[in-house]
Order: C-alpha cells, then structure tokens, then sequence
C-alpha cells in the first residue's frame, strides 16, 4: 500500500513512515460515517457542542508540547512561530464555543401570524441548521491553524457539522496525530465516531470532493488547485458550495506624508511583514506603492540583507518561488533593491528574500505580469509619480484579500479616494498597519472579491466563518413541542432573536 | 430588428408590436451603466436606499389598475390573482425599506482592540457592502412579484446593487412598462440611470451571465434552463454567484388520525393547493401520502371536476404538461383518481387539472420518474401501508422547497420523526396547511436542498433574500471619519451591532 511521507526542509529527509493512501473503499466508509453522524451532531445542544470545541482546544494546547517538534520536522517552519499557531487553533476553538453559547449563529428569527400582510402570514419561525458532512483540505503553510483542527474545522463544528479533513502532503504524520487527539475527544464526549476523520493522498481531494455524501467543501491554497476542484464541487449532479481561499496580492499604498513622517519605520514593517514566515502567507504584501524618490532603497537592500535565509514548505513551493521571482525580474524596466548572495550550500528548499521595483507606469502597461502572486519571500515595489497615476494604477487591480494604507492625519494625498478604490477589490482594508497577522474575531473577513477567492461572500477566519456550512429552514405553524428549542416559545436556549422584526435580545 | 412579442393564453394572439431584443452592444452599455451606478447606490445612505423601494411601490401600486389587464393578456392568469399579486409586490418592496432603515442587514460587527488575544487583535470593524451590478430573470409564473420588480430586485436594490432584469419571453410589454416605470422612479430620485434597466431576447440571458460587469445572478425558472446558466456564471474566468430556484415536488405527508378527524377538509385544501393558479407555483403539493384505505377517492374526484379549466403560461409550459402528466400515468401501477374531459373545443393552452395515485410500494420502487415535478395542474397521491413504509418512502425523497405534515395533536403516527426526515430535505416544513401562498416576512425560507435550488444556503423571499448580493469588508485600525457610517463609533445610523462580541441594540 502506498504512503504519504512528508519530508523535513531543513534536511530533505523523510519524517516518520508515512500514513496509506486512504483507499475509495475508506473514503467511503469515512464519508458514510460522518453522513450517519450528521443528525446526531446537527440535534446537538450548544453545550453540548461547545464541549466538543472546548475539548480539542484543550487536548490541542496539552499535546502542542509534543505536535510542535513534528510540525517543524514536516514544515521547517520556527518553534515560536509554531507555538503562537498552536495557541492560535485553539483560541479559535474556544471563540467558536463562545459563539455557539451565545446563540446569534442560528439566526433566530420568529414572525408570528398576520392576517393583514399581503400575502397573509401564518406563524413563520426560521433558523440556520447545519448543511451536513463538511470536507476541510487543509494548508501547507498553517499546519494547525488552518489545517486538521484550524478554522474551516472549528467553524463546521461550529455549525454542526461533521468534518472530513483531506490531509496536506506536506505534514501526514502531523495531519495523523491531530486526528487521532481529535478522535479522542470525540469518543470521550460519547459522540459518534463519524464527528471527525481525515483522508490521505493527492487523489482522495477530487474523490471526496465529488463524493455524494459530502455538503461543501473548504480549501486553503494555489489558485490552480483551488480552481479545479472548485470546478468538480460545480459540476456535481448536486453542486455544492465550494469555499476556497486562493492567494493574493495584497496592494500596500504609502503617501509621501507618510515617507516624510516615519520613512524608516514602513521601511522596517514592509520587510518585516513581506518575509514573516518566509513570505509564505496569503497576506503576504506582494505590491508596495511608494511615491517616486523615496529614497528607501539603501534602508531596504539592508533589511533584506539581514533577514536570514529560511527553508521553503515543500519542494514544489520553492521551485515556484524561483521560476516566479525570475519571470518579475525579468521583465522590462524591473530592477533589483535587494538580491540573495550565491547559495550557501543549503539544500534546495532554502530561500533569501528578494525585492524588485518599477515604476507605475511601467507596471500598469504591465498589469498582469506584474501583479502574479509569487508565494515566498519576494515583493515589488511600485513607485508612483503623482496622487493621479496612483489612483489609475491601483484601479487595474484584480480582487485581494487586503489593501493597506500608510497615511498621516493630515495628508496630501485624497485618501478617502484611494479607500473608495481599494475597498471594492478586498476583504479588508488595513490602516498604517501590515496584513499579515491575521486576527481571529468576530470582525474579521479573510476573503475577498475574484481571484482570491471563489466566493467572496463568506471568510475563512472570525466566528462568521460558520455561516459557510448552515442553511436555513423554516417552520410554518409547527406546535411548539415539535419546534428546535431555538425556535420556541419560550426562548429555552435563552439567545437573541428576531420577533416580528425586532432583534430581542436574551 | 427582431422582437419578442407575448402571447394571449386564452387566445393565441399576440399582444401589442413587441419589444426589440438586445443587441450585444446594447448589453454592454447597460452593463456598462448599472457597473457606473454602482458606487453611487452603494454610498447611498438607507433613508435614501429605503426611498427608493417606497418610490417603486407607490409607482407600481397607482400603475397597479394599467398594468393588471396587460399582465392578464401576457400571461392568461386571473384578474384577482393578479391585484393580488401587484399588492405582495409592493408590500415586498416596502417590506425591504423597512428593514434597510433598521440597519441589521450591514451586520455591522465592531471588535475594539485586544493585545491578549492570539494573535492580538487590532480595532476590527467589518460590514456588508453591495457586490454590484445584479442579473435577475424574471419568472413566467409571477409576472410582478418573480419578475421585473419583484424579490430580486426589491431584495439586490435594498442590498444596494444596480439590477439588470432579463425580461421573460412570456411577459415583454409588462416588463417594458414596468421598466419604464422604475426608472422614472430612479430618475425622479435623481439615482443614476444604470440604477435599472431591463434585457430582452433568449440570447440576452447567457450573454448577459457571461458579462464581465455581472456581479451576481438571481433566477427562478426551469431546473435545466437553470442549471445551464448555472453552469455558464461558474464557468467564467470570475466566477459569480448564481442563485437559482428550479421547481419543487414538495411532499405533504398526512396521518391516519388526520384524515379520520378532518378528511373532507383536507382532501378540499389539497385540490385546492395543487390546482391553484392552475398548478404553476413552484410550491405546488406535486405528492400526497395518505394511508392506504383514506376513502377519499371519490371525494377528491368531485372535487377535481369542479375546478374550472384554465390557460396556462406559454404554449411549452402546456406542451410539458401534456407529457408529464401522460408519463406519470404510463408508469405501472399507477390509477388515474381524475382526468379532465375530452377538449372543449378551447385552443391549445388551456389545461384541466389531474389527479394520478400509486401505492407507496410502487412509488418506492420507482421513485425517479415518479417524483419528477410536473408544473400545472397535477398530482399525485401515494397511498402508505404502515408507518415504517412511510418513513421509509420519504427517506428516499430529494430536496424540495417544502414539506407539509397534516397530523392531529394526539397522533398514532411518530410525527417527531417524520418532522426529523423531513426538515433535512427542505426550506420550509409546514404543519397543518398547504405550501402555496409564500408569505414576505423575516422568517420566511424559499429555497432548498439539491435539485430545487443551485444554492441551499439562501433565500428568495422575504428580508433575509438581500444576503445574496452583499459581501464582507473589514476596517482594520481605520480612522473615524473614514469608516463607513454604519461602522462608525458614534454609530450615527442609529442600528444595532456586536460589539466586543455583544449585541448592541441602538
């Protein structure tokens, strides 16, 4: 039987022994497991589910001492970047479970009977219930965050789903122990076995993806891969919704307020946030708007010259990065601010960053090659010359996740115009800030608009990331004791609700 | 230039000179109108916004007397239906300025910032904002309420989006006047003219998915037109949502003490339910489970004779039938209750109504043709021997938009568990009643797992039908005066909002 062995970047060596391929025969009898728990799970209490989700938080951060030595072995990523995205997963976790306690999820909204609206109203009372199995593929680059326990996880939970986890090459034995914690908890709080499971092997994604039990998907990762199974999740006999989270560029705007006002300081934070985790975050700022001589580039060359030299997540990702770092260099009027030295005889997946500019005319004669995400620790920089050809370059942009602003109070440039240009192509807008880091809320939106995402009406991460996996049902005249106890009477549950069109709150 | 002319179904004549189709060209200067208007509508504050809606619903409600007899001539469907149908169109568009002015529908969530959290949280503030320019297709079947000014468009312009509604072939002077009179609305409002505007033409409505300045898609028609603009709107370089509702069988179950207590009533409800508007309601019973030896028969044979034949929509719509309803009593075992007469003489689309019956057993071992929905004036009974044989039946049930349990307060029957079947294949489950008449309210779900919508996650009616067309922005660390209203820390829109987690009545 063949195995999924991930390998160390740091060594090239393989870690552990690997886990089989799950077989079509298993896929099915994981999917059927989970199709079998669906009700079980959707019947649920929100005590009852929030112990669930307290429970992995709390099996999450006693194992991390243990799972951190494997996720740096399978991903050469740093143990403390390692340890906040242990104490990351399990935050989420236990966000969720406060969510789910406080009962706004559901959306409970009750109408009762009227007799004059036109049509007539009988007793209307409706809520969100869960969709049924949920398929998580999980990332190369957030091991646990985004990964086997991380957010597209917690929030099916969440919703009350049963999740089906299609582990990433990248860390199976990782992917193996999360699981197996996970299972754990799940049998312990005497829930049925189907709640969670994962699947292994590149062809166990489409397969599951077009499996007849599976509701909707959640995928972290390229936009080539995400697009085709978007495209199976599309072409089902029965489509299902198909949430996938693709990369993007980000745009990073500065005024020359802002250069004159703390030059150094965005000098500082653009390196810094560009080469965080190796450039391997979907936030990574890909484009820095600078006004024409700003006079960064010494500081730059030397921030990027002390940033040491990290190993990429798998081989594949640091053939990209080349081959992308190569096509923007090679472009026409694309200088270098800062290069790598000669490689230091590390294995291949070891990367320096790099930083390219140009000029925004130059780029926007040159939109589409100049605004490819390149995964890894790379950025361009985009000197403007003028607030007119500013804004006529930021308007070719394609969809981002974010666009940051680098502003003072009192600025020359019109910001609210480059706000009302920026905000139409991202999830979110970031002020004197940088997008990487992204905080888990109630308010955060981690999506956006074409090509970052396929579905830029829901997020990825904060507490509405459940709302991917409920839909809604409406009772019409059912007696109270038939109702979901969301949706009685007497409010048992004790959450908000919507009554004759008013929010009452518990 | 060619034009798309209605028909009389009573008569066979045309109605009025026609309404040219849309050139491509054409096409795009709407496009390229509704994608400039767009900015503007979205800045629109919800006085403004809610103004709106008033406008068209005063406007539709004094054109109301005019365009009731056009709509008759269009569609054959019947004075008193169609007031009312003006009526709920208004009540619609008034429904959503209600809500615009409440301000839940922004979801405006503000988290303050929290250097504890993991990662630390900076100031988060995240709302909905309108995704653009909306595609609707009207419906053949509610020439105002599905239609030009119906819940799409009441619900994508209270979103805040331009609409661009491609006219149904079956109905072109009606959406033409009704054009007309929503954009003086928008004019007199002094809105921009691409607030609104109308295509016509089969080929409009492929061509007009495709368009690139098409942010989103809603429409109501058949499963396959349906799922081939479905597939068209995913197909795109950007996919965009397309939100479809295809047509239900919509099972209604009823239990031996039901039909013991009131029997004559229910047989009564249901003839009623299924021939209404001549059976051409996505909503309409196309199943009835009743216990075997319900003695019905002769009752609902009665009952079925005293309904009055009818037009129906379009001379396809008639064609359809005719082989729907003669697949479904060619299958085997299945008995004809009722079937119309020999023709009156009267052209061709008019259509009486028909009542096939099966057992349980049968339908079971048949269940793809035997539940295949056939629009217009039909249905058919499934008579059940035992409560396991029911259950067992509905089990086998795909998705619809509804399902009706009639059962009496002390039943034989486990009504808990045919509720718990039940509500995991459908929108809406209702209790003693009929699944025709959609009442516009808050708590209202039209919509329903595969194959009656192409996605189960929203609705088409009521409030909550606006959610399609938003998506999500976050603020992170924007200054006061540069945030949208809605999010501002004053809160000068006066709405509620999560604060910190919690909910925030104004």
């Amino acid at each position: 039987m063949s195995t999924v062995v991930g390998h160390d970047p740091r060594t090239g060596q393989p870690v552990g022994g690997g886990v089989p391929h799950t077989s079509p025969a298993d896929l099915d009898q994981i999917v059927a497991a989970a199709t079998a728990a669906a009700p079980r799970l959707a019947a649920l209490g929100p005590v009852d589910r929030a112990r669930l989700l307290t429970g992995l938080a709390d099996a999450l951060d006693v194992a991390g001492e243990d799972l951190v030595p494997l996720a740096m072995a399978e991903t050469g990523l740093g143990r403390p970047r390692l340890v906040g995205e242990v104490a990351r997963t399990s935050f989420q976790l236990r966000l969720m479970a406060t969510a789910v306690l406080e009962g706004s999820l559901v959306e409970a909204v009750l109408d009762s009977a009227d007799p004059t609206a036109a049509p007539p109203r009988p007793d209307l009372r409706r809520m969100l219930v869960p969709i049924g199995p949920v398929l998580v593929f999980s990332a190369s680059n957030f091991p646990f965050a985004f990964s086997t326990l991380g957010g597209d996880t917690a929030s099916a939970l969440a919703a009350g789903c049963p999740v089906v986890v299609k582990a990433h090459e990248g860390h199976p034995e990782l992917t193996a122990r999360c699981t197996a914690l996970a299972r754990d908890v799940v049998s312990d709080l005497g829930l049925p076995s189907g709640t969670f499971d994962a699947v292994y092997g590149v062809e166990s994604g489409p397969a599951a993806v077009q499996h007849p039990g599976i509701r909707a998907c959640g995928f972290t990762g390229s936009a080539r891969g995400g697009r085709a199974l978007f495209d199976l999740a599309n072409q089902r006999p029965d489509p299902i919704p198909f949430y996938g989270e693709l990369g993007s560029i980000n745009p990073t705007v500065v005024t020359p307020a802002a250069i004159a006002a703390r030059g150094e300081e965005i000098a500082a934070g653009y390196v810094g946030s560009f080469t965080l985790g190796n450039g391997q975050f979907c936030t990574k700022p890909g484009l820095l708007f600078l006004p024409a001589g700003h006079g960064l580039d010494g500081r730059l060359r030397e921030l990027v010259g002390e940033v040491e030299s990290a190993p990429m997540l798998t081989e594949r990702v640091r053939a990209a990065f080349d081959t992308g770092v190569g096509s923007l260099a090679d472009r026409p009027s694309v200088r270098v601010i800062a290069a790598p030295e000669a490689s230091p005889g590390r294995p291949g997946q070891w990367a320096a960053p790099s930083l390219l500019a140009t000029s925004a005319a130059q780029w926007s004669s040159d939109v589409e090659a100049l605004s490819q995400e390149c995964f890894g620790p790379v950025s361009l920089v985009v000197e403007y010359e003028s607030p007119g050809e500013l804004v006529a370059a930021l308007s070719l942009l394609e969809g981002s996740l974010t666009a940051t602003v680098h502003a003072e109070p009192v600025d020359g440039l019109p910001v609210a115009d480059l706000l009302a240009v920026l905000d139409r192509k991202v999830g979110r807008v970031i002020w004197n800030g940088w997008p990487t880091g992204v905080a888990v809320a109630w308010a955060m939106q981690h999506g956006g608009p074409h090509p970052v995402t396929t579905n830029a009406l829901h997020t990825s991460v904060g507490v509405t990331a459940t709302r991917r996996w409920l839909r809604p049902v409406t009772y019409q005249s059912v007696p109270d004791a038939l109702l979901p106890p969301a949706l009685r009477e007497g409010n048992p549950l004790g959450i908000p609700r919507r009554v004759d069109g008013v929010l009452v709150l518990p």
